[in-house]
């Protein structure tokens, strides 16, 4: 299978893993990113313009720049962040740029397309809407004597650092719209892939907004999600795999489920391992175990072995269980 | 004429007339840049970053702009000054990318190389130092009561909106260097041009650096200077155009003088034709006096009426003085 119509839904290091997997495996790729980032440069961009934040999208084009000597020019300038001891520290240029370039009028689309050519990149980056997003989670656990009391967290960064447990995430703003061209790639996809990433934060957000949680729960894509290493700190830390997949579907209920074709996971990341086979199974899913972390980092996807798990969930066979060991 | 090698150095507005004039006579142009501003959005870079100031060598750059889409689409995008409420607020979008290819290592003359590419400049771009460069000026007439007390004026900025007289400007640091190919353009060039400009922190700084002034001295092209249209608040307002010949004169005298092949001004910007002419004739240059400023804008020279005068005075033709009447 080769040359099929993906779709990465995610955002941050999460989908640069899975954007560098699926980039080997086909060149029809749709990176669709989460636009409520509300931290880092990102953060203190949109505390002083109305404009998308650019970090994730800026990190999706990155990992799909060409080979090129002048597009990896590119992608290491637009990685760059500013030095010095003033008010530009830590700004990624591409950050700036993207800002620049939608501030002047340009649409956000458009926008990527342009820097997208100058890093020679294989497909193309797409925001989930067109307008930046906040984010609300309701968490539990902040107090050992009433674990069960709730309170609610607000914004992408506070969200993924609270204390806690995070039981759900909404938008603040609940009718805000999808990013057309990102609802018909996931449309039109043979293969849609979500997470890995922050769970709370990169992933779930694009179950939240209506016309692309419909198109998630009805297309005929096969749905492919892919776990994380280690939990997050905070935002995760008490999921096992399968609570992980249990609040994924919880998400994708009101707009009508996801039809989940096969989870990926690292062997070392599973530690009840019956648990996760038996949700599986119960929700009728393939599940895929096989070594994902990089050789250097049990915290880093490797793009090879990622690919080729990809591979093996995508290569049919009626066995609900897969081992890819290498 | 056609295809002659010409260099234009200034620095701000008055380059960018000269080479918008210029690029319609050649596509040999090297456009070298004084790097002395502390002012504005390229003054707040220099606070809080070791590198040139972006703002003259970007203005440069749009001004050597390819006509095509792609090309005007970027030249824009550079000129776009952020908005919002923020730190950003004001900084030209090419400012902080030239600043970011710098802060990332690149060699000025490398990255100016690649923003050429991307608006498709006829020609080049080169700062006249590889290295950020400071101005002093010394100015009398501050206080009616005592006219000749002369003041220190620090700062690019400073000097231009200094009240007073300025007399004379120099170097922090006598010692800078020059940038060797902008040395080299100079020695090898068919025509050079001094002006349009701030006379005193656009113009002159060029006479500062031995190399280059040595350069200028001795490079057997034909010296052109471009008067301004209208005397510069403080810096020049006392000046008349023979003064500014006068003291761009004296700041050449040490490094051998300046060989003026002829002087371009503008009518109505001089008042006493008589000196102009009388000083002209002392040194041995020709005058091409004729309408150089814009239909719309007394203040701002016309790139077309630029570029005739500029024709005519590598005309040849024995006359010492040309009137170009339209």
């Amino acid at each position: 299978m080769s040359g099929f119509k993906a779709v990465a839904l995610g955002g941050g290091h999460g989908l640069h893993a899975s954007l560098s997997a699926l980039r080997v495996l086909t060149n029809e790729l749709t990176a669709v990113v989460t636009v409520a980032d509300d931290g880092g440069s990102s953060g203190r961009i949109r505390r002083e313009m109305n404009v998308l934040p650019p970090g994730d999208l800026r990190m999706a084009l990155v990992a799909l720049a060409g080979s090129a000597p002048q597009h990896q020019y590119w992608a290491e300038l637009l990685q760059h962040r500013f030095g010095g001891d003033g008010v530009l520290v830590g700004h990624p240029v591409g950050n700036l740029l993207l800002t620049g370039m939608i501030d002047h009028g340009e649409d956000p689309r458009r926008a990527l397309a342009v820097l997208g050519e100058l890093v020679g990149a294989v497909g193309r980056v797409l925001p989930m809407s067109p307008a930046p997003l906040d984010l609300i989670a309701e968490a539990d656990r902040f107090d050992p004597e009433d674990p069960d009391r709730v309170r609610r967290v607000r914004g992408q960064s506070s969200i993924a650092a609270t204390p806690g447990r995070v039981r759900s995430v909404r938008l603040t703003a609940p009718g805000a719209p999808a990013c057309a061209e990102a609802v018909d790639a996931v449309r039109e996809a043979d293969v849609v892939v979500l997470g890995p990433g922050s769970w709370f934060t990169s992933v779930i957000p694009h179950l939240l907004l209506r016309e692309l949680g419909s198109a998630l729960a009805t297309t005929r894509a096969r749905v492919l999600v892919v776990l994380n290493l280690v939990p997050q700190a905070g935002e995760t830390d008490e999921y096992s795999p399968a609570d992980l997949l249990r609040v994924l579907l919880a998400h994708a209920e009101p707009f009508g489920g996801l039809n989940i074709h096969a989870v990926l996971a690292d062997h070392d990341a599973v530690l009840d391992r019956k648990e996760l086979e038996g949700f599986a199974r119960a929700i009728g899913t393939r599940l895929v175990l096989s070594r994902l972390a990089a050789k250097d980092s049990a915290e880093r996807h490797d793009p090879d072995r990622l690919s080729e798990a990809i591979s093996r969930a995508l290569d049919g066979g009626d066995s609900e269980r897969v081992d890819a060991w290498r």
